[in-house]
């Protein structure tokens, strides 16, 4: 397969960590037989410093012009600490997601047993836990019609849904399921909120499309306990934006390293595959960064495009080097001197030279 | 003191949990020559069958001519399994927070030494967590306008909020912190909503006329992640309702037992006082029932009129009978015959006769 891939490293740690997913990604093209080619674009602090714009007007030409993109991270200090900044390097992200109507924020959560020791929860209870959250992201309350009083003392914010928006992420998310374990579990609010029984009936009508796939439903406040009591249960959880906001970030701390944790944002004609953690500046340059999140994403690349033996040879990859320690210091009890340059070497040579 | 207090048992397990709350205050009335009257009112599944309205007006008339309500807990299998009933349990506590102004719902969630091993959180990140939350319960989008188009394929919840609605309860939440570690985290999600600014901005007012009190703040979704990975940073948490719908129910399993967990629902006028878990129907008159949680909603009450001796006297008891494993069986990993009327005996026996 021909691939465009189009390659925006960003701030921070994102270069370095980005650089082990290409190699990732090379080492697959390599064994396969595929051409990966990778075009280069700013985004966020850096390109503010090189352009002004966190998201340049050519960076968005390459990634319409691209099949995929392979983001790191984004922000800088300098701009954090600078209320009065009207330019921000997170615009760069918000503004990609929504030119490219990137609406299907998807995240994988996996409880990996040589990490179990780190989650915050009892071994019994994360031990085999696999999600995967489909999260509505370009609509509902984030994007609804905000207004504040001329007195400043009334605020108020819109959520607002359509049916084409439910409809585009719950086929998605029952397409995602039947690969799965044929699970798909919507979270609302549904005895309260009008947008949530619409949401309701209209993934109750899309589910008939997938008879195969088991529908259930649970109250948001109900998800964020069974979320700590029993995360087993879970196989495709799929919400609105806001909800999803929550429960996902809440999913991605049971694990017990949010380094390892990919997610891709898909659209009708565009997606975009990113690690979870920011731009952590502090550690920028030390190689110490953990590039497996990185190198997931990559994963999830290739799955999207249905390489799925390509992106499961990365997976075993990734889980062969997390048993032989060879990880970064954040999750490496035995050594602490296993850089990430490390790390894709390792992932890269077990791709090229599988035993 | 005088106190008179309104008793609505409920349904399922209400009355008898509710029984044990009684004999506390009843022991504590004697030991501290206090004059405790108790005037028992129908609500619930229980009012549907005498009078056909969940909450009747006579309920009411006892709950504004008294000084506090203790509230059992309401729901009933036969409502729950009939779709088309007009007529609900549940809005009989609906209607009573609204009648009533209650606008106010506070959780402690407190980790018992003797419990750790219940929780879903590792001991060392559970040991010592005592956090109260104040959580809006009567604005926000569980009470805004709800739209849903002609052609049913557009729906929307409006979240609105006033400063009179964030001021009051945010003066009962660092009054709160006054009396605990001093601190305040507001969670919402500000970098977002134009609500949560509004929050921002009248809770950071109030603030002012705490000095004592340091206030910080969180943004939901890292509010969802901070309740597992470390729920001991938290004093007072206070947020809106949606949030704290969501934030209270995720605190309430970290601790491992929802049947130790009380609330208070206040307002400017009237005081609620009830346990969180529900009415258990399956429970009833097997003498399983936990009381400590409405045990515990009773000392809320007696801390609610400054009666902080008397309430931290009740607390040392159950205290105690958690640690002398005097407990029902969904807690007591060593006897599984001790009846709710035994731990009540137990605590009444206690607050009698403490040595
Ligand atoms: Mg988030
Ligand atoms: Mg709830």
């Amino acid at each position: 397969m021909r691939l465009n891939i189009a390659v925006l490293p960003g701030d921070g740690i994102g270069p370095e960590v980005t650089n082990q997913a290409i190699k990732a990604l090379k080492a697959i093209a390599m064994e396969f037989d595929h051409t990966f080619t990778f075009t280069y674009a700013p985004v966020g602090a850096i390109a503010i410093d090189q352009t002004g714009n966190p998201l340049p007007e050519e960076t968005l030409d390459v990634c319409e012009t691209t099949d995929a993109i392979l983001f790191g991270a984004i922000g800088d200090p300098k701009y954090d600490n600078d209320p009065s900044a009207k330019v921000r390097p997170e615009q760069g992200l918000l503004r990609l997601r929504k030119s490219l109507g990137l609406y299907a924020n998807i995240r994988p959560v996996k409880a990996y047993d040589t990490l179990i020791d780190k989650s915050p929860l009892k071994k019994h209870i994360i031990k085999g836990t696999d999600i995967s959250i489909y999260r509505e992201l370009t609509g509902g309350i984030y994007f609804g019609k905000k207004h504040l009083s001329d007195d400043g003392n009334v605020a108020s914010d819109l959520c607002e849904y359509s049916r084409e928006e439910i409809e585009r992420i719950a086929h998605l998310a029952f397409k995602a399921a039947q690969s799965r374990k044929h699970k798909v579990t919507l979270v609302d609010k549904a005895n309260v909120l009008e947008s949530s029984r619409l949401w309701r009936k209209v993934v109750t009508e899309v589910a008939t499309n997938y008879k195969d796939v088991e529908l259930d439903f649970l109250f948001v406040d109900n998800a964020a306990m069974q979320m700590i009591l029993n995360p087993k249960q879970f196989d495709v959880i799929l919400t609105e934006n806001m909800f999803g906001d929550i429960i996902s970030d809440e999913a991605s701390v049971i694990g017990g390293s949010i380094g390892l944790l990919a997610s891709a944002s898909v659209g009708d004609k565009y997606a975009m595959f990113e690690p979870i953690h920011g731009s952590f500046p502090q550690a920028k340059g030390k190689g110490i960064a953990n590039p497996i999140a990185s190198i997931l994403s990559a994963a999830m690349l290739l799955d999207h495009f249905n390489l799925h033996t390509e992106a499961n040879l990365i997976r075993i990859a990734v889980e062969k080097s997390l048993k032989l320690h060879i990880t970064t210091q954040d999750i490496n009890t035995k050594h602490d001197n296993v850089t990430t340059e490390k790390v894709g070497d390792f992932i890269e040579d077990y791709i090229l030279h599988p035993n």
